[in-house]
């Protein structure tokens, strides 16, 4: 425990530790015993392409029992950005708090395939610059009203930043109560491709001009305003020390919604739950989530491939291929649902086909 | 009518010329409507990428009125190749009538996806070598016990394509008279990414070598022999004419499982039915359509790309993007049932979102 406390620079709360250190890596016997059923079903070797490695990292997650139909969910983790004060998005930071609003009745595209890929979907409240009252569908677990702005100073305190990760951490327990198992990740607050470019930048070693996009719109003079105010807070925080520790560039440049998500697939890989995430900015928080704990790559898929250009590095950094590759930028979680049907599917092929021996059918000659 | 029948150098029966002369093009005006709409809903603008574009066909598929949910299908169409006794095949073909079987029983792959995606699955046997009994989900319309040998004679007889090509005709007229709306278009043939091969070359005008793939698991030893019959195959019916009629090139060098997916293509365009191609097969049989009736490409998915290499070709001589690309190579109908609930997903974002105004969101400064 003080050894991982270590390597983190800062000092963990027990349970943080605790999540990290329950995080296995899946037993690679049970890949082998994919690759043995799959290769007996009634198709050319190999025929399915990536279905087969979504069926083998499935069984190796539910460790040969998948349960069927997975139960699934999807998580939209929202917060404000102290960061848009200086001029970082196309929209106003009240949007944050209406498309809340437009989540909670139903009407924002994640509603919308949600509904149609039946996964139950929660919004959480880690720190929107609104009060919500007590809705069906809403966690209100505020840390506070939005991030302090990351060009001026750290965007959270220590105490922010933990409370933020264990307000994902508490989630990822309450969806396996619930029996979830298969969770998508989303996001929604205006302001966050600046935190995920600058988080993505330091992870992935990669210039800030790389990864930074135009998030939901920008102008290209307004993204060379972003990359500026990318390029000053992370030389404000950071000037000296090039490498900071994971848990450190999340508080100093990251967000509420962005800690909120770590913390929930740090916990849902602590519970063997297949995480899929979404787009640049669930995946910057799953790159946090990996570089404290890299097993949590076992329970990782990337549901699709987004527009902004950050997503590329971080997929690669952690060797994740994406299912879907569709030209999405929306976020919410929009990908992540769309890519369930086919990893529920991929999980249905090696459980239900039958084999060539049961159906009679001939092999190739090799 | 006897303009059209010039140009295919063969003779159109009545029925097949109707049938093209009903297929027309989409009312440009239905995708300026569907661009004005989804500009309306809470999300930047174009960030659902892809699935925008699939939602402005759909709408204008359906003339405005995008019936759902979708009734879905998806049929299989099977058929033997003389071609086999050439030797380019690594499966015997047994095998298709084995498949067939199989299918009749609920065990092959595009079983299982089509129970999990709602697609009511119909095999119609236009030519596979053997004898089956009445069967639930089985179309009976053998035109003959498999092709002839391409190799040495002609695939078909000018008879037997017509009659094929009538077989996909009837079928997409049952299909429509059962209110499906959106159709995969599968196929079994053991031997027939020969013919497929043998089709791509001619339509795209790209070398034997670069179309011709390792079908369901060659040796590239075997590949170099299937390359070879082909080859040989062009050389002898057209060596005098590089640029026979497309229907000239399915009489002599296509399959009858193919013609008859040409006939079903044709036939669902005629009657403004969303058709969802599979892999290289399907995909040839629809460019085959395609050549004798251009505004098929408005009815027309793309639903995955095939690891097949002359598939890139196909789609990109058509001017289709894929909407997967998981490196299937099993055909089936496979990638296009899993491409419908992306699809489907499309039109539910199109007509469920809320809007701007409806939902009180603010808009990006510009």
């Amino acid at each position: 425990m003080t050894k991982i406390a270590a390597d983190f620079r800062i000092a963990l709360p027990a349970s943080l530790a605790d999540v990290i250190a329950a995080i296995h890596p899946c037993d690679p016997a049970d890949a082998v015993e994919a690759r043995r059923q799959l290769d007996s079903l009634t198709k050319p070797i190999g025929s399915l392409g990536r279905m087969e490695q979504i069926a083998e990292r499935l069984l190796s997650i539910f460790a040969r029992e998948i349960p069927l139909p997975l139960k699934r969910a999807v998580y939209v983790f929202a917060a404000d950005h102290g960061v848009t004060a200086s001029g970082v998005s196309a929209y106003p930071s009240a949007v944050t708090a209406q498309m809340v609003l437009n989540f909670l009745k139903g009407g924002a595209a994640v509603n919308v395939l949600a509904r149609e890929h039946r996964a139950a979907l929660t919004v959480v409240d880690v720190g929107v610059d609104a009060d919500f009252e007590d809705a069906q569908g809403l966690c209100r677990m505020k840390v506070r009203r939005g991030t302090s702005n990351m060009h001026t100073e750290p965007a959270m305190t220590e105490a922010e930043l933990f409370q933020a990760l264990e307000v994902g951490i508490r989630i990822a327990e309450i969806s396996r109560q619930h029996g979830e198992n298969l969770v998508a990740v989303g996001e929604m607050g205006i302001g966050n491709t600046t935190a995920a470019s600058a988080i993505t930048s330091v992870l992935t070693r990669h210039p800030v001009e790389a990864v930074t996009g135009c998030g939901a719109g920008l102008s290209s003079e307004a993204r060379t305003r972003k990359i500026e105010v990318i390029h000053q807070s992370l030389q404000r925080h950071f000037g000296a020390n090039p490498e900071p520790a994971p848990l450190e560039l999340l508080r100093c440049v990251g967000g509420l919604e962005i800690a909120a998500m770590t913390g929930f697939i740090l916990g849902s890989a602590a519970r063997r739950t297949a995480i899929v995430c979404d787009g640049f900015i669930s995946t910057a928080a799953a790159a946090v989530a990996h570089a404290v704990a890299p097993h949590v790559r076992d329970y990782l898929f990337a549901g699709h491939c987004s527009e902004e250009p950050g997503h590329r590095f971080l997929l690669r950094a952690m060797g994740l291929t994406p299912i879907l590759d569709l030209g999405l930028r929306l976020g919410e979680g929009t990908g992540a649902v769309l890519a369930m049907p086919i990893i529920e599917s991929s999980a249905r092929l090696l459980m239900e086909m039958a084999t060539f021996s049961s159906a009679g059918v001939s092999e190739a000659s090799h």
